[in-house]
Order: C-alpha cells, then structure tokens, then sequence
C-alpha cells in the first residue's frame, strides 16, 4: 500500500499549499472586517502544526446553534410551524381533539388567539405532535412537511432559509479538519431528518433537545422505539454544555450561536485553553432578514431573544459578535 | 484543485482492487469457520457497489458491547474495580467515610464481606466514586487509574487486556468505511476517558450508562460541569436500542455483544432491513480466559450472563454466535 501512502502525501501537500497561499475566498459571502477575519485567523492558529495553539485533528469540534444562526427563526421556530401544522392532520385522525383546546384554538387559524397560547397550551401541542408515534413513523412525518411547507414570507422551503455565510463557515471548518455539530434547542429528532440534507451535517452530529424513548415489539415480534413525552436534555442555556458533554464529550473549539439560549455554550466553549472562537450572530437587518435584539437598541422579540447583557459580555470575554447587515455580502443562496 | 482529484481516484481505485483481490487478510487472529466467513460476507455485501444490499458510507454504523465482547469482564468489570479502588483514595480525603458502611467493608478488603454487598450498597459506592466532581476531575482520576491499575489474573493493565480478534473486527470494519461505536452498560465518561487509545474509538462514538451534569461556575467566574447523581440513560437491555437512538441516530448494521444485555441492541440491528449482522461472543474458553453462560451447559454467572434463551435466540435470529475457544487463534496481543 506505499502507491497510496505516497498519493496521500502528495494530496496533503497539493492541501496545504492552496490554503496556505490561500488561492481561494473559503468565505466569497462574508465582507472583509473582524467577523471574517476572526474565522480565517482561528483556522490558521488552529490547524498550521508550527502554530502554539495547534489543535490535533481528532480534537476539532465545533458547534452551531440552528434557529437562527444557521437558519431563519422568525416569526417563529420552524418546529413550531410544524407542530400546528401537525395538529391539523392529527384532526383528521382524531375528530375529538378538534373540539378540545388548545387544539380547537389552533385549527381556527385565529392567530390573535393562536399568540396567545400559553406556555402550558403549548407543551400539549408538543406532547401531541411530537411524541407518541414511532420514531420511524415521526421521521416520515417530518420528511414530508419538510419537503412541502413553505415560510410565509419567502415562500420557499425552510430548508433553503439558510444562511449562505454560515454554510461557507460550515464547509471551511469541515474542509479544515473539524467535526460540524448542532447544538440546537429544537428537537434532536427533528433536526435530525434533515440536517444532513441541508447542512452536510449527519444525524450523529445533532444534539438537542431530546425525549426518552421506549423499546418494544409489535405484533409480529419486529421491535421498535416509541417516542415518548419524557425530557432526557433540554438543551437550552445551561443545557447547551450539558448537552455538549453528554452527546461529545469534548468542550468545542469553535462554538456559533445568536440568542442568550447560546450563552453558556459560548462561553464555555470560550473558557477552554488555547485558541477558541465564539461567535453570536446579531440580526440588525430587517430589509434582507430580521431586525430584533434587544441589545444595541433592536426590538425586543420573544423568539430569538439576544440581549444587551449579552452583547456586553461578548465585548468582556471576546466573542465575535457577527452583523448581519455589515458581516454579510448575501444572505440567501436563491438571492 | 483537479490534480487532487484524480490523486484520490487513483487511491480509491487501488483500495478496490487491493480489498477485491483479497491480498491481506483482515483478520488474521480468527480461525476459518462460520463466524469470520460471517463477517468477512457482510463486509462484502454492504462494501461492494455492486451488490443489492450495498449501505452508503454515511450509513455504516457499527456498534460494540464492551465488557466481555472488546475485553476482559471477571472476574469483576473493571469500572467496579475502580469504584472499590476510588474509595481508598476517598477515605484519605473524608476520614470519616472509613467508618461508615458500605465504604468499611470495602476499604477491610474483605471479599467475602465485599460479594455479599447489596444493589443499595454498590449504588451508594458508585454515587460516591463517579459523580460529585467535575468532569475535569473525573477524567484526571480515571487517566490515572487506568494507567496504574493491573488485572489480578495478568497482572497488565486492564486496556491490554483487549481481545485482539476484536480489535482486527473494529479495524476492518473502519477500513471499509463504518464508523464503530462502543455501546456499554458502562460508565460513559468512564470509558470516554480510554477509548481513543484503547480502541481508536473517540469520545463522541461512546455510548454507555449517562447520568446528568450541572454546569456552574467556580468562584473566578470560570464555567465548569459537575457529574450528578441523576440516571439520564441506563445502557443496558432496552436501553441500548434506545441510548443507541439518543446519541446516534440511526439503526447499526452490525452489532457485537456478549450477553442477555446485548439481546435488544442484537435484535434491533437484526430488524433492519438488507444485510445486517449479530454476533454474540461466547466465554467457553477456561484455559485461554474464562468459562461462562449459563448457555450450552457452561458455568453461570452474575457478571456477562448469557443464558441459553439468548442462545436460542441467536439460531432463531441468524445472529452468528462466537466461540472464544474454536474461533479465535490468539486472544490477547500480548500472548
């Protein structure tokens, strides 16, 4: 096998030279400014040998917040839709559940009512449409409305929402020797269906917010797993690093995030020696995308939330606060 | 960036015709016989393009029992023989622990007073052993145990202690694109901490017994995460199948086991559709290592127990049962 060991030192070599001249922008949809810099010096000092902050390939970790750094969240999370969505085809199924609330509020299509479901209204959403089934049957579920549900304003599938920076910063890091994660506070087993689709990023590499499951056999003796309405990780906030420790094992080199749900992975992430980036993207550009904060005086939102207390500890500890109006060239891959 | 490219081709056609002229052989420590012509089979079946049950390499999992299917399990698993050790090394710091039982039994050395120690008191040894600290700390007191400790019988570390067929099994299995996980009833920070080393397998491919952690922060502000006493997965039985979904996300096509714990993760990888492979290693070799079932008469046993019901299953089931004594030439490395 010395032909292939020979052929594989030369690819290294072809590698290193063309990023090391760096024959090619890794990020054509990022402005030259911090942000971009702050990406390209990280992977240098992370992945140069002769660099003191030299990290071994195998320890190359990084992770990403979906809704809304990866993806857009408003008006409301992606997963959302699709519980109240379900609920509809649930109806079908069960023509009781149409008389009983919070459902009857949600088939009305009444969005004034729909907004003001509470928080208990709506964890019986969730338990309904997320729980119950076999996690062979909610794949196909989820497979399909994916496929066919359209966001209200672009009228295009959520799955093309994302944002065209972050799938460059996504396809460097990887191209660099790093193992892409979500660390998402949506369902693990949502993200799951398509994360490697839309993200190149494999369901083995999507932690989030996930349920118990219970094994057990059908008729026939053929075993499945039902999912059940029982919370293993919340992985929101603190729940991010526990997440992290839990389904990786290692504290990440690189960590992405936009709303004070990503706190703590961020500066976690951030506490580790040698070199590390945290990045938090602010959406301050309501003509291409979004406008909320509240940090730097943007409205307030309760989907999404990044708030003044985090910006200014952004500044305190070094994270990379990204602008979407001054960081990014484009937005979208269909602009 | 065509010249690597065609680089890569020419790689990829030198591993096809190396692999299909069969100039090596992958498994050298396995005598010929049903168990390594099982494996070899599905190697093939699942590899070659060609073939009708052919598996994309994004979809090649594979996932491995530890005690008693990649190493020594008697006569005691060797994360019980550091809680036992750990508690030595606790009573230094809380003198006070060494008057209170259990910790007083174990630290009299005792056996006969440690073999009649109850669930309730092993429960309390491994609360105090495993959790309480931070993860950081864990790791440090593991890396340290694992280096010093030595097997009773070999008088080696227990990470020599490895079945050398096995390790020729995982290698394979990698060359020809699966990701191997190890799927415990273990401790999975535990066995996070050896993994690489011991087995080429990363941290991430570890799933095993989980409980919770708190993230915190030290009195400097630092961030930091604490192992609870709180079972968030059970890995063991059912629990397989369903810590196997948690943490990665899609059903194996091979799985290897020892024992009645092994039945669900064998049985759910034999479920799925096209070629799927279930083999059960079988301790019927007292000369070589250790004799036990209870299944085909061999002596039974409270640890790794595989009872003729799981036997029986394996015919039922087409899992292909490994005989230590007739299958494997060597076990160890070291012989």
């Amino acid at each position: 096998m010395s032909q292939v060991r020979s052929a594989l030192f030369a690819i290294a070599a072809l590698v290193v030279s063309a990023s090391a001249h760096g024959q090619t922008d890794a990020l054509p949809s990022w402005n030259e400014g911090p942000a971009k810099q702050a990406i390209v010096a990280f992977v240098k000092e992370t992945t140069d040998p002769a660099s003191a902050t030299f990290v071994p390939a195998a320890e190359r970790i990084a992770t990403f917040d979906q809704d809304g750094t990866l993806w857009v969240e408003h008006p409301m999370y992606s997963q959302v839709m699709y519980c109240f969505d379900r609920v509809g085809a649930l109806a079908k199924e069960k023509p009781e559940l149409a008389k009983t609330e919070p459902f009857k509020t949600v088939l009305s299509g009444d969005r004034e009512a729909i907004g003001k479901l509470g928080m208990k209204d709506l964890e019986k959403i969730l338990a309904a449409t997320l729980t119950g089934m076999s996690v062979d049957e909610f794949h196909a579920q989820v497979s399909k409305w994916i496929a066919e549900a359209r966001d209200p304003r672009w009228k295009r599938p959520y799955t093309e929402l994302t944002y065209k920076p972050m799938q460059e910063v996504l396809s460097y890091l990887r191209a660099s020797g790093y193992k892409t994660y979500i660390v998402t506070g949506g369902g693990q087993d949502f993200v799951r269906v398509y994360s490697d689709a839309t993200y190149r990023i494999p369901p083995e590499q999507v932690v989030g917010t996930a349920g118990g499951t219970t094994y057990g056999y059908a008729k026939d003796g053929v075993p499945f797993l039902t999912k059940e309405p029982k919370l293993l990780l919340n992985d929101d906030k603190a729940g991010k690093p526990e997440g992290i420790h839990l389904m990786i094992g290692r504290r990440p080199h690189a960590a992405f995030g936009n709303s004070d749900g990503d706190k703590q992975m961020l500066e976690y992430t951030k506490a580790g020696d040698g070199a590390r980036l945290a990045m938090i993207v602010m959406h301050d550009d309501a003509a291409r995308e979004y406008a909320y904060g509240p940090a730097q005086k943007l409205p307030d939102t309760h989907v999404g939330a990044f708030t003044q207390a985090s910006y200014d500890q952004a500044q305190k500890q070094g994270w990379v606060v990204i602008s979407m109006r001054k960081d990014w060239k484009r937005i979208f891959s269909f602009e």
